[in-house]
């Protein structure tokens, strides 16, 4: 935390949140927190940058939003409950305002409250360029992190939700067309799969959150383990706008955009029916699109029973200038 | 972790380090770690931005290692030990290269190798901005962190190494004039006061890091302890170069540049003794700078036994526009 005080403690730490693991809160050169025992400490990190990863002016609510909710995701892939964040705020002089801040935190909070997440810490300046960039601490149960690297061949492959709505509603807005509020929600404030991650650990072999591309983010998995896998595109759920769009557009856009934040996991066969189970309780769709192969098989993707190439492009690539989101 | 597996994978992961205590270190959704029984995770976060905090065009290497240094000074005042590291590189085009990322993970490295800091994670991103923030996170024995809020009447003010090196160097940068080597590293690689943090546990009962300027930080100490000091100038120790910058331009710039990144703490004046060991032990100038006061006393600054008059401007604030690095 350095200089700005004024600005972090007004804005920000009234709205900090905290809890009796929090030791020492914002205010200090460093915040000071107490794992529980048992427990290990689970870390993600994702930096949002306007024109990249949101619309220059876009809403500051949303913008904070999605910063929590892409970390919230990565520690739903790993199994964690979070608990702890940093935020890191370089802001530009439009930005700098006290309205714009507490739009901000109202987006922050708003997630942040649902999830008991306090805020124990970052640091604020100046930047021509809009960057928010979010630490998010939390605790998994001992050797209960599920990662990317446990998909066995013979595993079945799981999808929660549906994907491409927030490729779609991008797609839309790049080319300056309306969208319905339900997809720009989800590419504005996406859904991280919180819950279900909690009660995948043990039933998972492996887990990722779709935020490349779902075809990336299999890559990741199968790679980071040593397989291989067939889709079956005809059980990947799509809305019916992105069922339109796959039709006009092909099927490899939904499967491709990224920023789903839904999860992609492996799990032995035999967990079938407690994961079907769990589809049930949470009320989020869970369908089974594949299965885990050897890795000489490599990736299949079939299609009413024939297989499909495979888009060269698999997923997001933030060093890809296509994929830059241009606004100016 | 996001798509850019091909850019941290050659260039970051193979120097990220390892240690028994991470469990997960880079390429998943998060790291996972596992601190210490008996112990606190104590974090910090801190942002530079091109242009700011470090000139734009400035050697990579420098800029990794103060990115690095300035966290490592953060968990210093807080009595920790550093242990992981998250990275955030929100990167310019021209920064995207195998040359400046390698630079880059050279400065890291040298100083993260010095502590046994492992990267354990990150993202990497464009950005128009040069922007790097990293989080620290490191431990300390339950109960043990030191904290700004700690200082009582009657304990002393002490100060580690030399004050003002670093905002003389940018005065002459600034004004594009020759910098001494040594004066030019108190700026560009900063060193943090690791092993002095550690060992003023027990013995500090406040601590910070001067990294806003001195006054400021003094400041951000008597604030949240609830006290007033008085500091003797005399007693400030300044190098040859910054005591010619206070015969020619007042005292007042070595106390309210930033950048130093040397401990001032309080501590009750029976660990003068102590105090003056640690300093014999660990080669750092240890100088007993001043007195904790009741809270209407304010601060003073004494010099030559006449108070002077306290300048508005204590320290760096990345949101008053005179203290932005101009580079264009």
């Amino acid at each position: 935390l350095s200089g700005e005080f004024n600005l972090i403690y007004q804005h920000i730490a009234p709205l900090a949140g905290s809890r009796g693991d929090v030791v020492l809160g914002i205010g200090d050169d460093g915040a000071v927190i107490q794992p529980q025992l048992g427990t290990q400490v689970v870390v993600a990190l994702d930096t949002l940058v306007a024109g990249r990863h949101f619309f220059v002016g876009q809403d500051a609510a949303d913008i904070a939003y999605k910063a929590l909710a892409v970390n919230l995701s990565d520690l739903a892939a790993m199994g964690a409950t979070p608990k702890w964040a940093l935020l890191s705020l370089a802001l530009p002089v439009s930005c700098a305002t006290k309205q714009w801040l507490e739009q901000f935190m109202r987006g922050w909070s708003e997630l942040a409250q649902q999830y008991d997440v306090v805020l124990i810490g970052g640091d604020t300046t100046y930047s021509d360029t809009l960057t928010v960039s979010v630490t998010l601490m939390g605790e998994v149960v001992t050797g209960q992190a599920i990662t990317r690297s446990g998909a066995r061949v013979g595993d079945d492959i799981w999808l929660s939700g549906c994907i491409g709505d927030a490729g779609f509603a991008l797609s839309q807005l790049l080319a300056a067309r309306e969208v319905e509020a339900n997809l720009a929600r989800r590419l504005h404030r996406p859904t991280a799969r919180v819950a279900l991650g909690l009660s995948l650990t043990g039933l998972a072999t492996a887990a990722i959150d779709v935020s490349d591309g779902l075809l990336a983010d299999l890559g990741h998995i199968l790679k980071a383990s040593n397989v291989g896998a067939v889709l079956n595109l005809e059980n990947i759920l799509f809305s019916e706008a992105v069922s339109q769009w796959v039709d006009i557009s092909g099927w490899e856009n939904p499967l491709t955009s990224g920023d789903d934040y839904e999860l992609l996991f492996s799990a032995n066969h035999q967990n079938s029916a407690a994961i079907r189970a769990l589809a049930q309780q949470q009320g989020v769709p869970l369908r089974r699109i594949g299965v885990v192969l050897q890795v000489e098989q490599g990736v299949k993707v079939i299609k009413n029973g024939s297989e499909q190439p495979i888009p060269t492009r698999r997923g997001f690539d933030h060093f890809a200038s296509t994929d830059i989101i241009k606004t100016s």
